[in-house]
């Protein structure tokens, strides 16, 4: 029996299989809507992608991803506060940048600790931070860590490892969410916000 | 304010959120993936699409998407029976051939007929079915369109306007699926069902 469909365009549709939030059969609909749209889709998202892959890096002082050595926020002279925001991941920090309420700089790690999976300080950019608070005069590191254990894990090891570095150390607020109601949260959600109530 | 992503990969996870089944949010989600796994995913991806939209063409013949200008099932000299399986879309080619058992040569019509959408038959490859059946000597049209009523209507009109041509025109079973519960099936397919049941 020969293929369902010819090996160049099987080979596509497993590439976008391995895509998150695509499976098989959604590769399929996209690859066949991309054949669809060959000029006005498929030829454009090819050439983008290529373009990034190209020129996408990392950025040797914070670990965002630009296109240049420098990512734009580090390359930004208006952003040299002395506060470092630590978030986990590149997605994170453009969940912050969305929120547009942080001004200075940012540290990301790349992940979090997990002695699972094997994960330690140096696998992340840890040392890095260390050296960054150091080098650059930093007054405050913010902790904008997922609200995981993981996540949490890895906020209380940099709060130990920077005890000594005269810096203040902060974590965002844990509490209800704007628009949340009560009925809908978990218990540790609304055990945290009353913790932390304030006079109102 | 400045843009939460370099302008490359915004232009990136716009281009992907036009796919079937991601969202921005999701399109966000695959281009993270993708910058994260720079050189195993995202240069293979952009050079395997790039290489379809330059290579894949739509088969002179039914219609079918492959890298020539006949499909590999038009250029198989063993799938030159006498019929012809018309389908609404290359994707519904594709299911018929993993299911395997049809062994002749397919029609693409590129759709179906709509009054609304203002889609008649010239829009969809049927001028070009009959020339087919005049020329390459058919002796059975299966229509394997969906069971809509687009998909009904259009197989109407082509077994009509296929009457004179001394052809033998079939369409699928209509019935229970395989697996299928009664309890979860709509009345129109228990009474296609029960109109068409065969002795035991």
């Amino acid at each position: 029996m020969q293929d369902d469909a010819p090996r160049e365009i099987e080979a596509l549709i497993d590439l976008m299989a391995r895509l998150p939030g695509l499976g098989p059969r959604s590769a399929r609909r996209a690859v066949l809507t991309l054949l669809k749209k060959r000029g006005q889709l498929m030829a454009p998202l090819a050439q983008a992608m290529a373009n990034v892959a190209l020129n996408a890096r990392d950025c040797v002082i914070c670990g965002n991803i630009g296109t240049a050595d420098r990512c734009a926020i580090c390359a930004d002279d208006r952003r040299a506060i002395p506060e470092i925001c630590v978030v986990e991941d590149v997605a994170d920090l453009w969940a912050m940048e969305r929120a547009g309420v942080f001004k200075g700089r940012y540290h990301v790690l790349g992940g979090t600790l997990s002695a699972l999976d094997g994960i330690g300080p140096e696998d992340l950019r840890i040392p890095h931070l260390a050296a960054r608070v150091r080098d650059e005069g930093v007054a405050e590191i913010i902790l904008a860590l997922n609200a995981t254990v993981d996540g949490q894990t890895t906020a209380h090891y940099i709060a130990d490892s920077l005890s000594g570095a005269g810096v203040a150390i902060t974590s965002l607020a844990q509490g209800v969410p704007i628009g949340g109601e009560l009925d809908y949260l978990d218990d540790g959600t609304i055990g945290a916000a009353l913790r932390a109530r304030k006079r109102f």
